[in-house]
């Protein structure tokens, strides 16, 4: 991740820093406004973590990076978790196994309330001391940053929770987006040549779009708005799902394994799907959504076309003003869109690309513990591009990298198509 | 299982089977006082159940099995929970599966208390109306010792829960039991010839206890009192652990899968063991606690003596007092005893038999939905006899047939030897 | 398995005992004289073996228990079988993987026949030298009882890698056995009481025959024929396999897990079936074979009957003259009987029983390696009785005990009925 | 794949074509000459093949696709060999699964050699009449190529078949390579900037190859040859396969699954490894072989290293003379090289790169079941380069990618390792 802007540096940086801190960390919590202890202590697959879990993990980030290092004569809220809540960080010590976070029943919601606590009034009086330090502004913005991505988490994970319960029990009582019908699809063209890709070194990003180099991209055009829930119809109708050469070789073997004949969420008469909201009617003018790599891919190669690379995907995306159907549009569900040119390139659903998830040329993970971060994941995952409705507005940019392994689905993963010129 | 005896059927039943209605299901309540929502939805392996489970199904058994079929205008409190809360009768319908119930957050704790209120409110009103019925007291009857079998099976998967937990939490504060010598383990010669085991028909009695019938039995004898931890440590000092002479080839395959190297819930060192209480000193003199049927076969195959038949069990203990550390004595695990002559039949721990689980020659399974209760288990697993410290008094008698998988180790289970004349 | 009878010790027992260790191992050869090397190499499932294991092992038998102790300066043929042919026996020292032995094409095919040869060389040297000798007597006689139950396993192994094979190649051009008519099923009473089964002491028999005991019996009655392959398709046609009430738990989970339909061998369309001879019409007279503990049992549950425990069937048999349509009579492949009395209880197919294989009272191993003969399986299988097809006459006896695992198939296995008076 | 050259569509290419066929198919065979039946049935995990079903496979090839839709009146050899011999092709119907290649005793490894001589008398034929259509030349290169890509899976497939065998037989007699002193390791530096990589055109390639296209290059540095045991060894003394933070977080959790402590092949004592020629001491300056993607990764991280991109790789190989230790030099195994500039880019070793296997900008797959051969394989594997010591030398460019998934180690896999300018 990339160090604070001289900007931050000046003496005028503990107020807003404290202040962006404050608002982020309430953010999580009132995503769990709704919840009551039992649905937060669920993890209902191996891939998802328990709200509680990610309330907890989310403060031991800031106390195990920045107050215990930093902060004099702190003491540790319990020991024991360090253990439970360090996530993936062999550089920490041990771990609790990830496919048993469901089963811990303490600490209690309540406590690990009490541990958020705690570590709010430490960290306020640490930013308070540190804020005009650039390596702590750096570590506190990662922090964040990382605070930022589970709460996309918490909200996909409770999602899976309360979709597996044959009750379908709604996280809140949301309304349906206002149904537009969507443009035509169109492609926008793009001549190629050598292009720049990758942070520039303003703001914050994290170390995987880093270093900023140079990626010589032939002549292509790519599609107007997302794949929508009524062409994915059309595939699935037109047998797209019992058609082996339409998908990748480990596609249609996860295809068989696992039984899929349509998104997750969607039920089984392609009528409706499960959203956060509850079951709700399938808008055939909104983006398709919960679907994985594989099918995004079948679809593409259906529709006689294919998924672009991150390159063409920055390049479109990097002009267009950073604005969509984000979390905090309230919506937390993509909604069709009516508009002509570009559309929906942030929010709505992250939009799978052709690229493996790999190192940048020259890229370098920063050292010690903070190295785990993001490098040690740069192999059989896929990059995903542009935010999606569970994705905070202030967390995103163009160049952000998010990446999923091919078979994973319970993310709000879409896709838009690309072709050659 | 048995029809009530004619004293039951008088006008007087009512107010008495009330009364053991609600102290029983009262019981059920009180063994989750300590305990918080996020507790009650866990669950640590698939043979196990989250405690809101059993409070749901327990519920459900007497709205199902009673309320529905015979309460005029009942209504049933959530048409969901059918599927929800069978636990395995194909027979009444479709069932959510086994190793899937820690998945569900809802209902609530809250809710499940509600349903367990608007049960006992209509069960105490058909109890008014119908308790001299034989046959409904009969069904009553069996209901209330399936409360009873779940108080049992709520304390043994909430032991799970805990012990999973690396903060090992305890499930109460409670006493260690007084620690006595235990005194020399001696055997009780039996002659053999024909006997006769099974239920007599005073009394309820699960339908797997019957008919009763004759067994020829040869000279043999059984160990006053079971085998305990001093005796089990020995054992293990002398390498019982990796000595597959010692074990059944399935046993030794299951050792090694699990890696089995002690019961469960010791600790590595060897020294303390992980109770309802928490992580407690061990005592050498109590009964050895948590271990498989193949633990059991190894141990008794070491000592040059063997697993009593249940028929040599039953024997035994009819005319025994039923009397024990049983869960009404409160210690919520086993202690030692020091008496000379037969000890511990009852209460303490289970004691794995020799029998694999079988009918008795001409059972029949009860017609209907409840032929579901106990006749189909009838392979693949082997009998326990004599209750535990988890086990209600009232619920026991010699003629108990408990089976269990002779991998499974979490229930309280023990073993006492036997041997041949 | 039991000492060898005064008659053999005998100064004449050499010529004898040559003569039948000759004949019974060029059986054995025998039966491999229409295979080709690749076909004596596949293992097709972990339960099975390859045929050139089979021929290997039972040779290794000879040479492990009897050549190296007792002939003066034997030599192994090749020090590596010992890790590669020992099949279970822990006190011998390691072994190769059971589920890896398809993985080994060396030794050839004719390397094993040339270990066959030094054994078979060496062995009649040895038997010249102790045939007198009661204790090598004993061992001898259960090394060719150990041979030709591998002849058993050789024929339902190679069926299973035939079977497995797209192209359905036959072991044998064999014809097929002459079809009548199933004389009507009827049942043989029996007053029960107190009876003697197991090993009388007379001839050969495995320690797990022993020790002979007194059961009591409750008056009940056995079909007077196995359940025929027409009497199956009614079961079928009726829904058997769509009804879980009539399956044990964990036979309908077993069903449900392997896609149960059938038995095994038999065609989609339920015209035909494989055998030995290659894929043949059905012959509904026939007894059904190839169906596990799980069908067998839910077959008797659906015509209101039950399985016979193992103490019925014996009694029934025991007074029977021993014969049938065993491997000497060269069907290889169970066939319909049209007698009107107890009917094929020796051969045809292998009868479950409701009886879990365990010990006999006062039952104890031998000690020694031999020891883990057959003991130490005696937990989660069910007991066999009466022969198949597929075994030598000379093999058998009414006090047969033979055991697989409910789930398994594979062996020439069928079912007769019983029920109570 | 592409299509052939002008030249070889001249009236005088059926000899040249004829020849060429005769001799690739020829060393097919001669791979197998010292192989016993027993050994080509084989099929020592799913991943891998038996020799049987190459030499059937590779005939399948050429018969369908070229003798059956072009050669008038063909008959094919045995029609259920379409299903047994369909590797991948789900345009050509069912087939065989993968991990069951092992179970088919039959077709016998005569009536395969058959096949292979009915195959090839009608190919030569075929050749004779249609060498001069530029479409029929094109394919019959392409069956060429993919005939000697099975020459190198036989022998890396035969190999770990030995390998699985505790008697560890050598495939052929083979002398050790010389041992030279391996020059001290190198780097050569390359200034980057716009590269064009891939297949330009001239000769055969497959489709995976192309198209050529550009791609932008950071200044970097390759070493001068790939890393060796020795070098290897100091990783592991080091302590390499027990930290963590050498290793991507997939590669740290196969490592633990699968209990990797060192190459696959070599001996517990790191002294042997296991080759086709048997066991053999470990020459510590050959290049270390059969490692995981995940294990180079490692390494190279340890070293203060990365591993090459494709074009990296690509760049400072093409214009290298093609030539090595490959599998016509007949060493069957990597050797050391003592030159000083860039040394063994061909041959001893595939090289992992760091690059996904994904598609070339502007790829298409071929139209029909051929597009199936490369494009459906595009996700989760990475490209190495280079060829092997089992690679025929007239099979190889510098533009050939190789792709495997990144815990495969079976394959004749090094690395050789990058640094940025």
């Amino acid at each position: 991740m990339h160090t604070a802007t001289p900007s931050q540096r000046s003496r005028t940086a503990a107020p807003a820093f404290a202040e962006q801190y404050r608002r982020v960390r309430a953010v999580t919590t009132d995503l769990c406004r709704t919840l009551v202890p039992e649905d937060m202590v669920v993890q209902s697959m191996a891939d998802a973590s328990p709200a509680k879990w990610h309330l907890a993990h989310s403060s031991w980030f800031f106390e195990n990076f920045l107050l215990v290092p930093q902060l004099r004569d702190y003491r540790v809220f319990e020991p024991g978790f360090n253990y439970l809540f360090n996530s993936y960080y062999h550089s920490v010590g041990g771990m609790h196994p990830r496919a048993e976070r469901g089963l811990l029943s303490r600490p209690t919601v309540a406590e690990v309330m009490r541990y958020r606590e705690h570590v709010d009034e430490h960290m306020l009086a640490l930013i308070g001391q540190r804020a005009a330090d650039p390596a702590f502004a750096a570590l506190l913005t990662l922090g964040i940053n990382h605070e930022q991505q589970h709460q996309e988490l918490l909200l996909t994970d409770i999602k899976h929770v309360f979709a597996a319960n044959p009750l379908q029990p709604a996280w809140r009582t949301l309304p349906a987006p206002p149904a537009t019908r969507s443009s035509p699809l169109k492609y926008i063209a793009c001549p190629g040549g050598l292009v720049q890709i990758g942070h520039d070194g303003q703001g914050f990003a994290f170390d995987n779009e880093t270093p900023c180099h140079r990626v010589f991209l032939r002549a292509h055009a790519l599609a107007s708005r997302p794949v929508s829930n009524g062409e994915y119809l059309e595939f699935i109708r037109a047998g797209g799902y019992s058609t082996p050469a339409l998908w990748l070789a480990d596609g249609w073997d996860s295809r068989r394994r696992q039984g899929w004949e349509r998104p997750l969420y969607w039920n089984a008469e392609m009528t409706a799907e499960f959203t956060l909201g509850g079951l709700r009617a399938l808008d055939a003018d909104a983006p398709v959504c919960h679907v994985s790599y594989y099918e995004a891919d079948a679809f593409a190669r259906w529709a006689g076309a294919r998924l672009p690379t991150e390159a063409e995907w920055e390049t479109l995306a990097a002009p267009q003003p950073l604005q969509g159907n984000l979390m905090d549009s309230g919506w937390f569900h993509p909604r069709s869109a009516p508009g002509d040119d570009a559309q929906q390139l942030f929010g709505d659903v992250w939009e799978w690309t052709a690229s493996p998830y790999a190192a940048y040329p020259g890229y370098r993970p920063p050292p010690g513990a903070l190295g785990e971060y993001n490098g040690k994941f740069m192999v059989n995952q896929l990059v995903l591009r542009g935010g999606s409705c569970a994705t905070p507005l202030s967390h995103l940019r163009a160049s952000y990298r998010n990446f999923f392994y091919p078979q994973q689905r319970w993310q709000f993963m879409g896709l838009r198509l690309a072709r050659d010129a």
